[in-house]
């Protein structure tokens, strides 16, 4: 049995139970901290202790080129995700800002750039091709490269020991991936989940949303997770979608950010429902795709602020927000200890 | 001329327009950061730097009685209020434990509570009365006790050197006074406004809409900010406004609370247009007159997490958003720092 096979790690059902049960006697109206409250709950459960913690936080940022830019579905030069990769390392682009500003582990994982690169601090390389092919005419990757592409997601879990794991990714192109694994995931068309991506005007989106019912089309009836992914992917797709898998597989909470990640998030529920107890959802992205995709994810995202940057960028902003919920879990006084009268009843 | 009447000090248009320019260069496709973007480029203007930071937050939480619990109206006896306070003293509050967490500043305004409290530390005494009259059947405040109370705010503000000011309020039966408050100010029924505040039934929301009702026929056709505060607020509530007041006249950006702290921030508004400059709101909150209440608000919320605690818990919880915002303002590569390629024109 492969890996990917493995089931879910099972919630610690005492713990969260615990959890739940505290929340009540705090000083506090029952349910007044709203989702703040579950969030605690679910952590409780995912860490196997009635007080989570989240001081020790990982980000991995998966990077890869996508052949499909040969058709001009994006705003940018595919230059960019290698240039942006020396962007992760020099400490200059958005999850490296917000990495150290929350004290949390930075790690980039190379999958493949046209543009070749030098050695760089913080940067693995785990290269399966310059480039997935062209999805638009053909499978983007191999098997063998999707194993290793979600062999690469597993590493970057395996060697971690953290409270909690965010996912990011970099790719010019991987909007047109994720679109066309969305549409697929969820039965509605192209036109339907099309966006801008980094940019694109209207004429540019009509353009990608042909390219994409194009590419489904090429793709036939295969609807089965890992044919998708390797027919419509990309490789930090995979590397994610491995990810997932591993995370829930090893007990790990993993925080999701938005539309690349959270069609990866939900491969990995479909090739194993259990991965969904172990995902947290943080933010509802600009990218329109995601209202459409939302509905078919197993929770709903903590913040809307209109992010569509990608790189774990929104993941990280949620951050505070659960580390939050676990300093108001753990900390404040219950009506006992505080001498507070309770509820009328 | 009252202080009062003083107007809110003038945006810095300067900073406001390098902010913005910065924006434009990080290494990010424009916009992709959504609202953390504008945030940055608010708090510039408000903060007269190009590059805004967060590094001093006061925290003030106004506490004070109600007349009105005489009705019925709350879930929890009126003695909570002192037994809250004290609570926040010894750090067991939410706002206690979320203000450790931030590194802000914490201090609590007592205007008047029923049982009488010792010294506490932390907690200034600015005892106006024991509790406002029962706005039922007279007017909440005397004119007196109004201007007392708008002091208090002005004071707790005035003496503060910080980059945001972060006001929250404490006091049994407070919803009941804001839900009036709300209800004169956008001119909605009680029956649309109403809503649990700290866990009523059915039956007891019913209850506390009659008494809502009642009062606004008392009050009758006086529909001045002023003396909306006194006839129907609590001393809590005016010295939030006068806080708020305070914080625009003095040039110090405010992260505004749920729903009383927004009905003050609103009237403070009404008293002087030039305030809602200055203010964020920080999350929709779950009390359901919030909803309607947010359609008169200058600013949209950030956060909507089902809060309906109080004491300026949801502005704790998203004040992390806004020194992400400036984080990634400030410290985001440019892209000619990074070498990293432009968009497609």
């Amino acid at each position: 049995m492969s890996w990917v096979e493995q089931p879910a790690a099972v919630l610690d059902q005492e713990a969260q139970a615990a959890a739940q049960a505290r929340q009540q006697q705090l000083t506090k109206p029952r349910g007044s901290l709203g989702q703040l409250e579950q969030l605690a709950i679910r952590l409780a459960g995912m860490q196997g202790r009635s007080c989570p913690r989240l001081e020790q936080v990982s980000i991995a940022v998966f990077a890869a080129d996508h052949g499909v830019t040969a058709e001009g579905i994006s705003a940018y030069p595919q230059a960019v995700t290698a240039e942006m990769i020396r962007n992760f390392a020099r400490g200059g682009a958005a999850i490296s800002v917000a990495a150290r500003a929350l004290g949390a582990q930075l790690r980039v994982w190379n999958l493949g750039t046209v543009v070749e690169l030098e050695p760089l601090p913080g940067v693995e390389s785990r290269l399966i091709a310059p480039q997935t092919a062209n999805l638009l005419h053909v499978p983007a990757m191999t098997d063998d490269q999707l194993q290793q592409a979600l062999g690469v997601g597993r590493e970057a879990v395996l060697h971690l020991s953290c409270d909690l794991f965010i996912g990011g990714e970099m790719g010019i192109g991987n909007t047109t991936s994720a679109t066309a694994l969305a549409a697929a995931l969820t039965g509605q068309t192209a036109a339907t989940l099309a966006g801008p991506g980094t940019g694109l005007d209207d004429q540019g989106i009509t353009h990608k949303t042909e390219v994409i019912e194009q590419a489904l089309q090429r793709q036939g009836t295969a609807n089965q997770p890992l044919e998708l992914l390797a027919g419509l992917g990309g490789f930090e797709i995979a590397a994610l979608a491995g990810a997932y898998l591993t995370c829930a597989q090893q007990g790990i909470p993993a925080l999701v950010d938005g539309f690349i990640c959270s069609v990866a998030a939900l491969l990995a529920c479909r090739i194993q429902p259990g991965v969904a107890d172990w995902l947290i959802f943080a933010h509802h992205s600009a990218e329109p795709g995601y209202a459409v995709l939302r509905q078919a994810l197993p929770s709903s995202p903590l913040l809307d602020l209109g992010l569509r940057l990608g790189e774990g960028s929104g993941a990280a902003t949620a951050l505070p927000l659960l580390r939050m919920a676990c300093a108001l879990h753990a900390e404040m006084a219950t009506f006992e200890e505080a001498s507070v009268s309770e509820k009328n009843e």
